[in-house]
């Protein structure tokens, strides 16, 4: 509390370059302002998207900038017009956010907040186009509004979700992203029914939430589908059943597929970004009533292409942002699944390092190993 | 009665070539065998589908046949094992149909029953290879298991709807094929909400049906897209609020319906068959919540292509066959939707002329005048 109202020094990872190791760094975050909220990061974990935004291949580049998007965290103190959090509140940051006032917010099916939807291209605060970090004085740019890798950071109202206090920080920060973006993409948009067959496609941290969620909705049959023949031993902890690779037949795989199921699966749900796999994921599933969800996050030239007839054979193809979730509305709620032990999460976090060690956790997730590392901030 | 079991001659009106004007013999119509079903046909109409399989372009003829499928009768006897209707029975003959037994029709989804689905290519009943009529004992071809263009036809019991007897046959008849076909596809698989806005593509019988649902789901604007001008004033009766044509645009017509909507319509549906206007359909709807649904039968080497974040962007699309209805199980209570006059089929019926008239019929159709031209069977 003695904070508030003050630019707090604290430590944070810059990233200075495109694809150079971060440096931990002292910087000064400035207090929050009107709707914004300074929250204290307790830990944090490495996405994808953080490698990839920190690759920077063929995006205009924003630096320096200070990475991280899945966490979990107390507030600190608050902006003005701040009414629904105080300071100690246990909040989980979200790279979207939820105004409650658009037509997305308002409608009972989107989480595609027009003021908050994420935004990766913007290194600043929405309310005054800033940053809240320097360093000596010189602006470092903010990450999907969240910038976790600090150990105070600013954060729109919109993108925090307020959760159960007595949830472990260490384990639930993996909701933040990854984790929810495949369990809601089973749970709230496949939506298989209990005793169905269903096909994950990509064996990932979010293919294997997906598949989590597909255990949980009582599917008896989980075909896992990936190009990594290592990934079935993993996956088997989540439920899957029977494990498919593409390599190895020279059909197309969504054939093979609908052989192995007598007519195709009731659902599949694509985590791989590769449009082929979104392609298959959509041919595999069974005429008059399958349906597939994609979630991978497909290339910029990337085209979808199939027969018409494949959907007036009745089936069903939607795509998903994390796992159609609200943030703030929704996520509270997986949080309470976690604690009521209908969720697993350890099983997500294979790794665990001091934040000091960040580049550690980017060096086994460039090298594939592992599913998440969490960062413990104090260490 | 006094016929059960005997060779009927009755007048049908049979198509001996491709193109070629039909015309009316007398055949001889078997009695109907083990879950089969003789009805005498009261009322028939023309749709395009039968112009489509008469004309045989490009298709593996099969002549001389007797077509027609949308139709309303009367059981005139019953073969083996038929429990569900007796002699007397008022029926609606259906070109895809509902065995009870398969997997599709113990599906709450689907009606694509894997017996009775509709196979265009046969023309002899299921139950044993043969066809049911003869002129001079010399077989002619079944059209979709229906073949109403006869005073008498032989159909299998699973595709047959028993339907109210008080309903006017002369007019329910429509309800066999095109107008179920789009009233469904809207009612059924779009779902329009109340005070939403929904376009429809294609303002033939079947996008008005599809129309008719829409203002029947209460749907606020309507707007209806069509390459041909004329049809907006004939749209107005079902409900069309505004109307778009995509020739007087120079940009894709979804951008021009995007704009109109601020940000796209709520669902779609459409109803032309031609790839451009299923891939406008997909991508005029709004981001979060809409839903497209396609219904038009499409060209064998159309490719439906669009970009991947088109559905990450959280929107759906579906096709249908025959609105989704099971024939045996909903389209009685359609026929119920007309008698408590939620549904108005009169303006659907443009023409009506005696069945010796029938090639006036196909004269309207291959002229696009009118929508529904019913044929007597008794003049
Ligand atoms: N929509 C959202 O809200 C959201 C949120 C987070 C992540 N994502 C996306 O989800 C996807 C998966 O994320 P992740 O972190 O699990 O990634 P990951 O790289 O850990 O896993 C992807 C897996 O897919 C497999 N794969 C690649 N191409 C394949 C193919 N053609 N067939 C079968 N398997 C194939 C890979 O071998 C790998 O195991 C990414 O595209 C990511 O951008 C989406
Ligand atoms: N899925 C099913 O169960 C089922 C059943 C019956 C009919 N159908 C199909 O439904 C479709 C419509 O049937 P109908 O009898 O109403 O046909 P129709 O020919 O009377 O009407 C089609 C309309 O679409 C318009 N059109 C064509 N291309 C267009 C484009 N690119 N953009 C906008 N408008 C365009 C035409 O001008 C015409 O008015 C057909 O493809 C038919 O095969 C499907
Ligand atoms: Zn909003
Ligand atoms: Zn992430
Ligand atoms: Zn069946
Ligand atoms: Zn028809």
């Amino acid at each position: 509390m003695a904070t508030a109202g003050k630019v707090i020094k604290c430590k944070a990872a810059v990233a200075w370059e495109a694809g150079k190791p971060l440096s931990i760094e002292e910087v000064e975050v400035a207090p929050p302002q009107a709707m914004e909220v300074r929250v204290k990061i307790l830990y944090t974990a490495l996405c994808h998207t953080d490698v990839y935004f920190w690759e920077a291949k063929g995006q205009t580049p924003v630096f320096p900038r200070i990475l991280g998007h899945e966490a979990g965290g107390i507030v600190e103190s608050v902006g003005e017009g701040v009414t629904e959090l105080v300071p100690g509140d246990h909040v989980l940051p979200v790279f979207t956010g939820e105004c409650k006032e658009c037509a997305h917010c308002k409608s009972e099916e989107s989480n595609l907040c027009d003021l908050l939807r994420i935004n990766v291209d913007r290194g600043v605060m929405i309310g005054d186009g800033q940053s809240r970090f320097t360093i000596n004085g010189k602006p470092i740019f903010h990450f999907v509004g969240t910038s976790t890798f600090s150990e105070y950071t600013v954060i729109h109202v919109g993108c925090l979700a307020k959760i159960n206090p007595e949830a472990p920080l260490d384990k639930v920060c993996v909701l933040s992203c990854g984790i929810s973006t495949g369990l809601g993409a089973t749970l709230n948009v496949a939506k298989p029914k209990k005793g169905s067959t269903v096909a994950i496609f990509g064996l990932g941290a979010v293919g294997l939430a997906a598949m989590e969620g597909a255990k949980m909705a009582g599917a008896s049959r989980i075909i896992g589908v990936d190009l990594n023949p290592a990934k079935y031993e993993q996956a088997k902890k989540f439920g899957c059943t029977d494990f498919v690779n593409p390599k190895d037949h020279t059909k197309p795989v969504q054939e093979v597929l609908v052989e192995m199921t007598n007519g195709g699966v009731d659902s599949a749900v694509e985590c791989t970004g590769n449009i082929n796999a979104m392609i298959s994921a959509f041919e595999c599933v069974h005429d008059g009533w399958g349906v597939a969800v994609l979630v991978g996050v497909p290339h910029k030239e990337a085209v979808f292409k199939t027969h018409p007839m494949n959907f007036l054979n009745e089936r069903t193809l939607k795509g998903t942002f994390f796992g159609n979730y609200k943030p703030r509305t929704d996520l509270p709620e997986v949080v309470e699944m976690y604690m009521r032990k209908e969720l697993e999460l350890e099983k997500f976090i294979t790794h665990s390092v001091p934040f000091s060690q960040i580049n550690t956790a980017f060096d086994l997730m460039l090298k594939g190993e592992g599913l998440r590392c969490v960062m413990r901030m104090d260490e």
